[in-house]
């Protein structure tokens, strides 16, 4: 868990905007944590502290999903694949597809990047309805690897995305939880 | 300079993909690098040698652009600043719209991350026609700071985007070119 002094600082950093991407929802911009390079250091020590010997691949989802991501993997050693929005990664691919509010979109990894029996770290920013994530996850579980844990920065509590997930049994993290 | 040790790791992973993503396009595929985490951290010891001591901040595109660019930032103590998609930034932001083929296409900064004078490195992996990092290089300038240094994994000599960014007389690194 990240200690109290982390998650003030992460809080005095991210900033709260009133009704954006529409009225009545409240944003959380993340982008000024990386404004402070140890800020950023010290959220990835405590991700890492989460991961560090119970994974063997992560997997982060495009586009915020790969700024912690990527750093979480290299600490650990282990490969980073890339999941990314339909048609931007070459063929062969593994695709899933999930419900949006309006319409479904399709998240994407390359064929034969992550291996069968690997466990695996979904990562991404945020954790809120789930859809995405759990897209992700089944991604993972049809190319015969296990998802072991799932980490966000921020959980929504009420949009209650730890449901979608439950089915999963793997560990889940959030740094901070609103 | 890159090594010649470094370039040649870096083609024996990069994938080449006839066909995509249209006919007549040979798309190369830097998604495998980050498998390897020795490597992705050799790419970015590199950049950082190009950049050490002579920006004030780094600037990086969504969302490749993310995957070196944070951790150059990172590893040189300095802030990292995200060039989104417009609309995806909550207000205030600053903007820049480009041509595309068909179309046009504007990234984002939030306003106020940028700061006057700031020497700035402009990262993305690849230079291809310099339609994008053009766009980028003006959201820097416009904001009151200077564009001191490009870096791309890629770049492709034909398309020639080397000639859009002349104007800025800055610095340009491409760890490798076809």
């Amino acid at each position: 868990m990240a200690s109290q002094e982390l998650v003030k600082r992460l809080n005095q950093t991210i900033e709260n905007i009133p009704d954006f991407p529409i009225d009545g929802i409240q944003f959380k911009d993340i982008s000024t944590i990386f404004l402070d390079h140890q800020l950023y250091k010290d959220v990835i020590a405590d991700f890492v502290q989460f991961s560090k010997g119970k994974i063997d691949a992560v997997c982060g989802i495009e586009s915020r999903g790969y700024l912690f991501g990527v750093a979480i993997a290299s600490a650990l050693e282990v490969p980073f694949i890339l999941i990314r929005k339909a048609g931007k990664l070459p063929p062969p691919v593994i695709s899933e597809s999930y419900d949006l509010e309006y319409g479904s979109a399709v998240i994407e990894t390359r064929e034969g990047q992550i291996e069968k029996g690997q466990r695996i770290l979904i990562h991404d920013d945020l954790l809120a309805t789930g859809g995405t994530t759990e897209a992700a996850a089944k991604l993972v579980e049809k190319q015969g690897a296990e998802v072991s844990q799932f980490s966000f920065l921020i959980g929504l509590k009420d949009l209650k995305g730890d449901e979608k997930l439950k089915k999963f049994n793997a560990e889940i993290y959030r740094t901070l939880e609103y």
